[in-house]
């Protein structure tokens, strides 16, 4: 039943990003094309589907979110775009085609990172829907903050530095709270701030977005092991290959199963309090625990 | 006689730029501690300096312009050490001292540049002075769009484009507009916008910036050709190995002094209506001019 709803705003925030995006024609052409060729026709976007739904939740018009909605997908694209590149995880497919470097070259992926990070932002400074000024400065500094060395950033350097060496489940949930919690965290509580949500409201957002967060990156880690390549979009087995720590590397599938099942049950149950009007996220972590790519 | 009062605002920016960098004992303390090797004891601090001077200027106080300033060397830092890359300009000197990935490897060195992009606007938003949030907001959207595809970005790329090829000298006036002459602009148009200059002020300071920046931009080919390395702190003769388009390339050494020479007096001209208020300022220019690294 709200799968269709889902996929409204799933059009929304691609229409949105073919605005925000530069134009492919404006120069330098070539680099505004590899932005594209990342951000667009591709993405799951549950972080602008956070966005853009948490808004509607706190109360506000969805509309008002698609500027920060596209802003956290370009910022997404980005970290990816980084995340492949030779130097990092040197991966080859992402979203079932040739990742970024393989496509523009190296030095292009580089500067085709920096530019969505810096068109990310750019967004939410020029693009602020009228009367909204003070809740975008608000949702900018949680965006910021999640992005930076002490968030999305950091954890990519705990991520690295844990490659090969064997840490504990503690350890393992720091540096998801990090790598990918932060990011989507900011997600759902910049919609929340941008729909002028009250402090219970609030609350209940932010313990749906971390608990989410971290059952978006059990299944990751289980898709690297169980998924079908060709649905998934990129090479399966990395993680192993790269002796990285997953949590069904440390705790077995079957538990890393049960583990994300219990992160989106109390995802679910942070939303009681806000009655119907959390239903639509509800159904959104349902998405969650039954993805395949 | 400025050369000291430059000093004095110069150390400022070094005192400010260790407030605003995170941690070095915060983790993830390797990251911090590459992004402080990029952006600590060294540099001309030319932009900063635009920055905080501009601000006195235009008639307010220097030290509200303190977190711009060091936002914009985070900036600029942030982009010399994504240049230096092995899929850039893959440099082994900078200031001095090996480049950031000859250091601390290349993934670290790609996320330390991402870091201080994110820090530094993380500055413009959190570190704000009290009652100057509409000038800092309008100073963050100069920045971003002086960093963006179609600024500092974008004449990275047509740089790249540029190598190997015959361009003529109004193409290499564009490239370097956007590579070099975008984020200068920027520089003291956001210190103008802080202390609050009147449009007037704001037309010189403008005028100024544009002129210094092409001024900054020749000498810097020059120094590639004339300078002593040592004192450089990198290797020279670089832009002949890559066959970058340069300003002696195209016009020759002598006109290329004359050029230079020429843009530093059109900057002085355009504070000519500022009288005594313009003199730091036509101070700084004097030192691109008589710059050896």
């Amino acid at each position: 039943m709200f799968q269709p709803e889902l996929q409204v705003y799933k059009d929304k925030i691609e229409e949105g990003l073919d605005t925000y995006l530069p134009s492919p024609s404006a120069p330098p052409a070539l680099l505004h094309e590899a932005m594209r060729y990342s951000v667009c026709g591709g993405g799951k976007r549950l972080r602008g589907l956070l966005t853009l739904l948490a808004c509607t939740v706190a109360g506000g018009e969805w509309r008002n979110a698609l500027p920060a909605a596209c802003a956290i997908e370009m910022i997404h694209a980005y970290s990816l775009i980084h995340d492949d590149l030779p130097c990092m995880d040197d991966d080859d497919l992402r979203r079932g085609k040739p990742t970024n470097h393989r496509v523009y070259g190296e030095a292009m992926a580089l500067l085709a990172g920096d530019a969505l990070l810096t068109q990310g932002i750019k967004i939410m400074i020029n693009s602020i829907p009228a009367g909204l000024e003070c809740e975008y400065h608000q949702a900018l500094a949680e965006l910021v903050t999640a992005s930076s060395s002490q968030g999305m950033i950091g954890g990519q350097v705990l991520d690295l530095a844990a490659e090969g060496k064997s840490i504990n489940l503690n350890e393992l949930k720091a540096i998801h709270r990090w790598k990918t919690g932060a990011l989507i965290r900011a997600a759902i509580r910049m919609g929340g701030m941008i729909g002028r949500g009250e402090s219970r409201v609030m609350q209940a957002l932010t313990t749906y977005g971390e608990a989410l967060g971290l059952a978006f990156q059990i299944t990751d880690d289980l898709l690297d092991i169980e998924a079908d390549p060709a649905v998934l979009g990129k090479k399966t087995g990395r993680d192993l290959e790269k002796k990285k720590a997953t949590y069904p590397g440390l705790v077995g599938v079957e538990e890393a199963h049960r583990l994300a099942k219990a992160e989106i049950n109390r995802a679910c149950q942070a939303l009681v309090p806000l009655a119907e009007r959390g239903a639509i996220l509800v159904a959104l972590a349902q998405t969650v625990l039954d993805r395949n790519h």
